[in-house]
């Protein structure tokens, strides 16, 4: 499975500091100088219009990029989605909507595991805390940010960046924060600058889900691999003033795909390292990977043990835990894919050659300077910061403070003394631009469940004094003589954070309040601010800015002595990868393109996670057994195009991405088409579920005919 | 610390096939022509005279030899030990009890949290399923051993080593195997092969337990740490014929060692992996070690939510969990240690050096001909066999099928066939001379806890399903349409394993009892039995016989080329480290070679694991402050050495190691003696504590005087 809202965050929002890779690496493909074919992550500007005609004799249309464009979008917290009615409908993954499912769900009715159809469009629930947006247009800001860094630092290049962002992302936004997000990109790691706008939507609601036994047929033994028999959907709306909105969408394809035939994703693939230099590899492979990979191993046995509890725990910890499961397999992917020296080899014999190139002329030299030298110093730096950073600073595992009660209060707590600031000044996640989602988090209704919590707190806190030892000065501050243990239980006992209201209250009150609160979350948070505050800026210092630096350079030589021929390392904004549908060897025995349903029903066990429930099983007769269910494709994804719609030459949906299979997992380094698969749902296979199975006949209309029954919304 | 009892043995025997290292590496220190001051672990014949002479101006007499050796002893599920008394008064770690402790508690008394002091010798409570070995003589049967493997290969090779072995050991025995152990031991990975014979002692009892929080004072933050403050000891007494043993041993000095004295260790270091080939160590870096490592984090993650389920589960647990956080950090430890690039390239390069020296003539190519080649198809079949071979036949995490019940089944099922074969034709492990130490463990008291064996299962299975996968042919004949978690409760509720008398019936009722079973648990290892046993026939002959023979090869190469000068890898067997009591350099920061019992209180918060128990708090004022506690040493040693005594150069007993500082970790592939340190208790501190703390005065005196009081013993 694709990295799932929560661990596409890991991998992508505060990975990226985790990992220090994701921002970091260098220009696009130094290792390989031309993009193999059907690889590549593109941008809507730099399609790759040649290999499409030579390959296939598709020139992709100036209306066929436009309705792409603006049919695309993105849930904020991770993933990607799209329009599939003119009635606001938007189509992504179950697992992408699993933190909606867990906060609607109550006593009364378990949404993630039972499902759920919204009996008509007016009732549809709304989702706690989600934020779609929709892209609306990107443009070019690379002259001004180059002309505000030039010559810039450590500190101050750290500072001249958040200045800038601040300022552009202000001026796009034009006041309305509410109606549109804008979000300034750096692509090719700093070597080309971009602005995203997105019409954002705040007001989300569920329009169907499946079950989660058809939603995650398999569970995690299945999980990154094909064979696959998932309905990893969930239909939702987006409604604008109160109604459905209206927007472009992508048409639905009954008939799905072919095999053999062209197809595009369109989506926002989350973060890669195909860019980063051996260096930075080889600190990820020996120092950050292992801690990371033990970390979550760890919490997932954590997890497995507090869900064996019973119904209401499992239920509590099951977003957490498929996230933690779904990440695991990835950096599994990682370290093995990692452990090849060839691939390695083959990246730095691109990067010597790269410095050969630079070094032969002075007028070269002169120009880009020797980046390596620039890159040095930051990653003895990044070797001494990891752990104590993602220890004390980090938001999502491995992190020393878990659960979301001490989130909340560090958000506040930074949150009050960022917003004091002028926009310029403060950290890039408290830019004006930014603070509407923040809003919409800590307003959240989703319930806070206190033992859960306490566990994850305890747990993070052990792992705290483990990786920084027992003697370390923060840990003896933060624990004093309290045991982790004693600690999160007084913490959780104690804290109010888990009601919204007070959140809120805390907001708006602003450092007056935060100063004079005496919940105990919120009096540790002020306690790990100042260590956690100095850390963050040591990173972005001395890591970060330097790493971006020398990524620049090293860009600039690259489209100078290459040109523009690649595509830039994923950043959670929109791409389009184009591939065929087609199945792969593998070790001698031929993978179909295909599953259908009759396969659904030949692994079912009747045990979890091979169990169907009643109404697939009462459906079997009536269910065309040949019908195509999930399908290969060479498309070239990653962690964060979960919910990518996949689309024809004609700009039809005909399918879903919700995975890949398990040569996927070297994606995030390389690129095999021989073998790396994207994993989608047929929409054949949708409508069939949603008719047959479901009985959700109106939704199956409305995804026919592109619009709610009865004329264009209620609007 | 180092691996206790559970850790060793993961490390050793099952280790020792699931690392696919421990036996199998080559010559001695092909890396490191000539072992650097105070490295090595040296066998009884082969003291390093010179550099004692050199360094010291000790000479080692005849008679100091042999009282080392026959007052050192084991523990034969693993650790060190001595005796300390003429009245088999034995000492060890409180680590290495563990399993006793465990055993012995229950509902009235929680001897493992509590600790235990005897109130006179007659009471003492007999340990469970405890067997002491203590050292008898050496004798050197390479000459034999290389007559029976002379031109065999593969299959027939592991077939002449099984049927030498057990020949060997059978005469040893003389037929009293309640008596004598007899253990053939390839050293230098079979360059030489020694005998070892043991008085076997099954009778052992408890005499003197600390609590837990003095035993492991700082718990998992502080183990592999300094500086340290545990009094991590047991005593227990050896038993014959109902009455106390006397023997050769170990005269207790009240006074301590003193800074920069040379001290010995008398023990028995599991295994090392410092004559393994580079290729090797890169396997067990890239699949093995990653792998291991996730399946304890995870295993460590359930075991730690398992224990917060109340004072019960965590009483149940806490042996379990001791040992799996205790190797996590061991293998963090090889983690680190085999990313550094230097370190292999030093072995890369003495491995290059010798094989030119062979390849420079035509005789001694004739003579080791290629071993390089030997071992080349034998690393491909072990990446093959890897998983598949642990999963399915391991009996130590990592493994398919936890807990002691399938333990049990599987050693009911396996010894039936084999006993039912001639001792030559037996797997190594079944042969005669091993039986009563199976039966022994076959017939323990110790409670099976189900709660906790229904976890170890389900988890296993979990792990099971997700390395094979779960269209693995295996996979399904063992799950069927159960998932893990319905299977492991079926089992658990159904089998009565649990009961020894159950299982001693299956045992000698044999191949027909174990036909007839319709014990759950026994169908289960009935149906896993022939799967397992293929798998581990393929081990045998596919991975661990060339490789046997690419390192005999190889060590008649080395030795020829170097002399005996150096000293084989780790085996589990008796061997002398010798250096100084000595601090370390620690990033400029001069870490002192002692600590006190003054550091003791200053670092209790009263919290675990820094708590301290009342008869602590009491005494300490009745305590001298500065009595030294724990103390660092440069002795090389290893897991496995927990529990040896550490001895002057009069032989007498001074101090109790116990762990291993930070930097030992790396003892596994090399030896730096500037950080590298061994972490003891101190004998002073051991005495003041049982006389004022504990007061045991009873006990002290039988230390200092040797002897029990009013005379020897009562036998």
């Amino acid at each position: 499975m694709q990295r799932s809202s929560s661990s596409v965050r890991a991998g992508l929002r505060h990975g990226a500091l985790a990992l220090g890779i994701a921002c970091l690496g260098i220009v696009a493909l130094i290792w390989a100088p031309v993009a193999r074919a059907e690889e590549g992550m593109w941008t809507m500007d730099n399609l790759p219009v040649k290999q499409l005609q030579a390959q296939y004799g598709f020139t992709p249309s100036a209306d066929w990029i436009k309705r792409v464009t603006q049919s695309s979008a993105r849930l904020a917290l991770g993933c990607s989605a799209s329009f599939v009615s003119g009635d606001g409908l938007v189509m992504t993954n179950h697992h992408c909507a699993n933190e909606c499912l867990s906060e609607l769900s109550g006593a009364d009715h378990n949404f993630m595991q039972d499902g759920y159809s919204s009996v008509s469009q007016p009732r549809e629930p709304k989702c706690p805390a989600m934020e779609l947006d929709r892209l609306d247009t990107i443009s070019d800001v690379t002259p001004k940010m180059h002309a505000a860094l030039a010559g810039k630092h450590g500190a101050d290049y750290t500072h001249a960046q958040e200045a800038a962002e601040s300022e552009i992302e202000k001026s796009c936004v034009g006041g309305d924060a509410t109606t549109w997000r804008c979000d300034v990109v750096a692509l090719y790691h700093g070597g080309r600058t971009a602005l995203y706008r997105y019409r954002r939507y705040q007001d989300v609601r569920l329009v169907f889900a499946p079950d989660q036994n058809a939603a995650f047929f398999g569970g995690d033994p299945d999980n990154f691999n094909f064979p696959r028999y998932d309905l990893d959907v969930t239909f939702l709306r987006a409604y604008e003033n109160g109604h459905p909105a209206h927007t472009q969408f992508f048409p639905f394809d009954a008939a799905g795909p072919k095999d053999g035939e062209l197809v595009f994703t369109s989506g926002n693939p989350g973060s890669t390292s195909r860019e980063a230099p051996v260096a930075q590899l080889q600190l990820l492979r020996d120092l950050e990977l292992p801690s990371i990979f033990g970390y979550y191993s760890t919490l997932d046995g954590v997890l497995w043990e507090y869900s064996r509890g019973g119904v209401a725990p499992a239920q509590d910890a099951q977003d957490e835990l498929f996230g933690v499961e779904n990440s695991l397999k990835v950096f599994t992917g990682w370290l093995q894919t990692l452990a090849d020296p060839k691939m390695l080899a083959a990246k730095q014999q691109a990067e010597d050659s790269l410095r050969k190139w630079i070094d032969a002329n002075p007028h070269r030299k002169a120009q880009y300077g020797d980046p390596w030298a620039t890159l040095a110093p930051s990653l003895v730096a990044e070797r001494r910061l990891f752990t104590p950073f993602v220890m004390l600073e980090g938001t999502r595992a491995p992190r020393g403070f878990g659960g979301d009660l001490f989130g909340y209060a560090k958000m506040l707590v930074r949150g009050a003394a960022e917003r004091a600031k002028p926009d310029a000044d403060r950290l890039t996640e408290y830019h004006d631009a930014k603070l509407p989602a923040l809003e919409a988090q800590l307003g959240s209704s989703a319930p806070v469940h206190p033992r859960l919590e306490q566990t994850l707190l305890a747990f993070s806190l052990t792992r705290l004094r483990q990786a920084l030892g027992a003697d370390d000065a923060s840990v003896k501050t933060i624990l004093g003589k309290q045991s982790p243990e004693e600690l999160s239980a007084h913490l959780v006992l104690f804290t109010h954070l888990g009601d919204p209201k007070v959140r809120m209250a805390l907001w708006k009150g602003g450092p007056a309040a935060i100063a004079k609160s005496t919940d105990p979350m919120i009096v540790l948070a002020r306690t790990v601010e100042p260590i956690a505050r100095g850390l963050r800026d040591q990173w972005d210092n001395q890591v970060k800015a330097p790493q971006r630096e020398a990524s620049e350079a090293l860009a600039r030589a690259r489209f100078a002595r290459e040109g523009t021929s690649v595509y830039p390392d994923a950043t959670f904004t929109q791409r389009v990868s184009y591939g065929t549908v087609k199945g792969w060897d593998e070790n001698g025995h031929q993978v179909p393109a295909f599953t259908n349903f009759a396969g659904l029903y030949d692994r079912a066990t009747g045990s979890d996670p091979f169990k169907l429930t009643r109404p697939w099983l009462d459906a079997k007769s009536r269910l065309d057994l040949a019908t195509r269910f999930d399908f290969a494709s060479t498309n070239d994804i990653i962690g964060g195009n979960s919910g990518s719609p996949v689309i024809d030459a004609q700009g039809r949906a005909v399918g879903l991405i919700f995975d890949g299979n398990i040569h996927s997992l070297g994606g995030d380094f390389t690129y095999d088409g021989t073998q790396n698969r994207a994993v989608a749902v047929d929409t054949t296979a949708l409508l069939a579920a949603l008719k047959t199975v479901y009985r959700n006949q109106a939704l199956a209309d409305e995804l026919t005919s592109g619009h709610l029954p009865g004329g264009r919304g209620k609007s």
